[in-house]
């Protein structure tokens, strides 16, 4: 079984904890069978980044938004379980 | 300034993702100037086990249930901050 470590650097000045938990659950339910860990890391500055296996998979900085869930599955999805079909969320 | 990292195992199968995120959230809340890492890690066999670097302070099986949140954090604080004082919480 494929094991896949997930970081969500988020900006704690800016408040954004609850956001990046938001998120890390919605991966924690999608991906339970891909993802060993997830971890959060509380950082300043404005950072939002999330990264797969030290793979960076979006970053605040340079799209200039959050990610919409949908896409932040999608590029998750590419990297631990490209075969995997996202269900809904992939057609709507 | 101190690093440390917190990890939350938890049982997938019984569906302790929500509270274990929840107690996340509230430990990066308290400690946000002493937590460098939060790592949320999905388990199985009814497993509930919180780390402080890698140090035992919580686990379902020894204690026979889940920490009430003020003494998981007091547990945490005497870790990462002996002399902080958790104000309200630690007074009820």
């Amino acid at each position: 079984m494929p094991t896949h470590q997930i970081e969500i650097h988020y900006c704690k000045q800016c408040r954004w904890l609850l956001r990046a938990a938001w998120m890390a659950q919605e991966l924690l339910t999608t991906f339970d069978e891909e993802i060993t860990t997830l971890t959060l890391k509380p950082g300043t500055g404005g950072i939002f980044e999330v990264r797969v296996n030290s793979t960076l998979i979006w970053s605040r900085a340079d799209e200039g938004r959050f990610p919409d869930i949908k896409e932040l599955k999608q590029r998750v999805r590419d990297q631990v379980a490209p075969e995997k079909d996202l269900g809904h969320s992939e057609r709507s």
